[in-house]
C-alpha cells in the first residue's frame, strides 16, 4: 500500500516554494537583474580551484578502485585520519580516527545522530529560530522536535523557557551555530551555561542528555573571529559537519559525524553508524569526495564576500529602522518585519524586485531571512530597492 | 540514551568477516599470490576512461555552481531525462523524467522504495538465495522480511512455496535479478508468472502488490544475452538501480529508482521519494556523479572479464562433479557444497588457499558463493586448488 505519511507530505505548502514561483514569474516580468533573490541558501562563491585540482590528480594518479572502489561503510580510513587531525589541531580535541563516520552532508550526519541517541516516543528539543527541516528530520525517526522560543533580544539562548521545557524524556537536543537563519554565533558563555544545565539535568533524571550539534557554517564567521567549537563545552557532543558551505560545494553531499571521546563511547557510536546506514540506504559518501576533501582540509573558498554583503545589509537595514541582531556569522540575517504579519511583509516586498523568507516557519513570527549568498554588485542594487519599500509602504521610516 | 537496536547489531558475528579475517591472515602466512579470495563483490575492472574524461571536462567547461551546486532533491532534471530515455530506447518502456528519482546506488534505491509502499507490521517477501543486506535494509524499516525457500534446481522462483507465503500482509515483493548470489537471471517465463501471480492475490486480497525490482546486475549478463526487463512485466513496479557495478564505480553511490509509469501514480511516487529523503538524510547523490553518469548512459566497462572467469570456473567445477546452476550473469556462482556444513566446507577450502563464502547467510544451506570479479590469470591459478581440495578432502571425486 502507498505510505500515507509520505503522500500527505506531499500536500504540505512550502512557504519557500511559493515565494520561489512568484520570484520566477517576477523575474520573467521585470528582468531577473532587477529581483533580488534573497530566498535560497545557496553558496554563490566558487569552489576552491584546489579541489578542482585534487579530482583531476587523484583520477590521473590513483586506481580506479582506490578511487572509484567501495568505501568503508565507516568512512576511507585515511580520511578519517584527516578529519580528526584537523580538528584536532584547530580546536584542541583529541578525536580518534575511530570518533570519525564520514557522511553525505550535515543532513545525512543528523540522520545518524537522532537515531543513535533517541527512539520512537523520545523527545529532542531545538531552539527557534531553527532550519525548518529539522522536523521532518526528526518526526520521521519517530522521536519528536519540541522548539523552545526565540530570544529575540540576541538571539542566543532562552534559558528559562529551555529549562521548562528540559522535561525527563528529553534525550537529545540540537543546536545550530552560527545559526540559520539568525546568523548568530552562541557564545562560550551560552555554550558553558548550556553544558551546565545538560549536566544538572542528566544528574537530576539519572539519564544522559547528547547534545547534537549541526555546525555547517561553523568557518562562516565575521570580524576575524572564531566559533567556539562547541564539543569543547560539554562531553557528549556529536558535531554534524558538511564541508557544503566551507567548501561552496553542497551538491558533492560530503561531511562527517564527530563524536567527542570524552563521552566515553565516541568509537562505539561511530560503529554503530554503520548499523543505522543499513536502515537507511546510506553506505558511504562517494570515494572521490572524500578523498578530495582529505586533500584540502582546512582549506575554505573564499566566504570573504559573505562579511562584505552583511555589512553593507546590515549598515542599511539598520539605518532605515530595522531591528536587526547583527549576524555574527552565516550567509544569514534575521531582521524584524516592520508590520506584524511576516507574510504580509514578504508579498509586500516582492512589489520592489526583493525575494525575502517570512519568519514562520523559523518558529518566530514577524522576522524574515536574508540569504545574502549573492554577487555584493547585486546587494549593493538592492539597497535602493528596500529604500524604496520602506518608502512607500511604511512613510519612509520604521 | 544509546539506540539499544543498534549497539546490539554490533555484536552480530558476521560470517564474511571472520571469514575475511582469517584470509588476511592467511595472505600473511602462505603469500598474497597464494590466496584465492572470492568472497567480496567488488568490481575489479576499471571504470570506463570516458566517465573520468566526463568529470574532467565538467570541471573544466561548467561553472562551480552547475557542477558542485545543489541538485533538486529528485534529481538534476537533464540526468533525470537521460536516465528515462536510455530506458525508453534500450527497453521499450515510456518513463518521463518524473518518473525518475535520483538515488545514492542500489542501496539508497531500496531504502525509499520500501518506504514507498510498505509500512510498520507489513511483510516483504524476497526469494533464497538472496543478499544478506535484505534483512536489515528492510527489517530496520519496520516492516518484515521473509523469505521464500530456494528452488535450487534452477534457481529460478519456488512458486508453490511463494503461493503458500503470499498472504494478504505482503505488500512488497523483492527480486534480485540478475542474482546474487546465484548467478541466475530470471527468465521471462519466471517473470510471466511470478506477474500474473501478483495480479491474481491482488484481486483476491483487494489491494496492490508492488515487485521491487533490485537490479545492479542488469548489465553482466553472459552469451550475447540481455536479462528480461522485469517492469516489462508487472505495471506496479519498481526498479531500483545502480551504476555500481555496470561501470565499477560501487564508491560514487549512484544510482536510481524508476517507477513504471503504467501504475498510474509514478511521478507521484518519485516525488513522494523527496519526502522520504527528508526523514532519511539523503537529499541527493552528488551533483558531479548525477552529471558524469549523464555523460556516459549506456556506456559500462569492459564486463567481459567475468563471463571469462565463469566459465574457467564453471567448467572446471562441473567436471571435478560440484553440482552447480551454470550462471546467466553477475560475477557469482553458487554452488553446491560435498558435505553438508557449508562453514565447514569453506573451512577446508581455506587450507588450499580458497576464500569461499558459505551460504547459509543467504538463506540456503550447504552451498558457497565465489565472487569471481577478480583477474583470470589468478583464477586459473585458483584452478589446481580446486583440485587439490577435492582429491585430498573428498577422495578426488565428489
Amino acid at each position: 500500500m502507498i505510505s500515507e505519511t509520505y503522500r500527505a507530505m506531499l500536500s504540505g505548502k512550502s512557504v519557500i516554494r511559493e515565494l520561489s514561483e512568484r520570484a520566477t514569474a517576477l523575474k520573467a516580468e521585470i528582468g531577473e537583474e532587477n529581483v533580488f533573490d534573497y530566498s535560497l541558501g545557496n553558496p554563490s562563491v566558487p569552489v576552491p580551484q584546489a579541489f578542482n585540482d585534487a579530482i583531476v590528480r587523484l583520477l590521473a594518479t590513483r586506481s580506479s578502485i582506490e578511487v572509484h572502489g567501495y568505501s568503508p561503510s565507516l568512512g576511507i580510513p585515511s580520511v578519517r585520519r584527516a578529519v580528526a587531525d584537523s580538528l584536532n589541531a584547530r580546536f584542541s580535541m583529541h578525536y580518534a580516527p575511530d570518533d570519525i563516520f564520514m557522511t553525505s552532508g550535515a543532513a545525512g550526519a543528523l540522520a545518524h545522530a537522532f537515531r543513535l541517541v533517541t527512539g520512537p516516543g523520545d523527545e529532542v528539543l531545538t531552539f527557534a529560530p531553527f532550519f525548518p527541516e529539522y522536523h521532518p528530520y526528526v518526526d520521521l525517526t519517530g522521536a519528536t522536535l519540541r522548539v523552545v522560543p526565540a530570544s529575540t533580544r540576541d538571539f542566543q539562548i532562552n534559558f528559562d523557557a529551555f529549562e521548562a521545557m528540559l522535561g525527563p524524556k528529553v534525550q537529545a537536543v540540537l543546536i545550530n551555530t552560527p545559526n540559520n537563519p539568525s546568523g548568530a554565533v552562541y557564545s562560550a558563555q551560552t555554550l558553558t551555561r548550556l553544558s551546565e544545565l545538560l549536566a544538572r539535568k542528566e544528574r537530576e533524571y539519572g539519564h544522559k542528555i547528547w547534545l547534537i550539534s549541526d555546525e555547517p557554517y561553523r568557518e562562516i564567521v565575521f570580524g576575524g573571529q572564531s566559533a567556539p567549537y562547541v564539543s569543547r563545552f560539554y562531553p557528549r557532543t556529536i558535531s554534524c559537519y558538511s564541508f557544503s558551505k566551507s567548501l561552496s560545494l553542497p551538491g558533492e553531499r560530503i561531511g562527517y559525524l564527530a563524536v567527542n571521546p570524552e563521552s566515553g563511547v565516541s568509537a562505539m557510536l561511530a560503529t554503530m553508524c554503520g548499523q543505522i546506514s543499513r536502515g537507511i540506504g546510506h553506505n558511504c559518501p562517494s570515494s572521490l569526495m572524500q578523498l578530495a576533501v582529505a586533500e584540502v582540509i582546512g582549506m575554505t573558498a573564499d566566504l570573504s564576500v559573505y562579511e562584505t554583503n552583511m555589512n553593507l545589509l546590515a549598515d542599511e537595514l539598520l539605518s532605515l529602522g530595522f531591528e536587526l541582531v547583527r549576524p555574527g556569522g552565516t550567509f544569514y540575517m534575521f531582521p524584524k518585519c516592520p508590520e506584524p504579519s511576516a507574510v504580509d511583509f514578504s508579498r509586500k516586498a516582492l512589489r520592489y524586485g526583493l525575494v525575502l523568507v517570512p519568519s514562520d516557519t523559523f518558529g518566530v513570527p514577524g522576522y524574515f531571512r536574508i540569504a545574502y549568498c549573492t554577487g555584493t554588485e547585486k546587494v549593493e542594487r538592492s539597497l535602493e530597492a528596500f529604500r524604496r519599500l520602506v518608502r512607500a509602504e511604511y512613510g519612509g521610516c520604521l
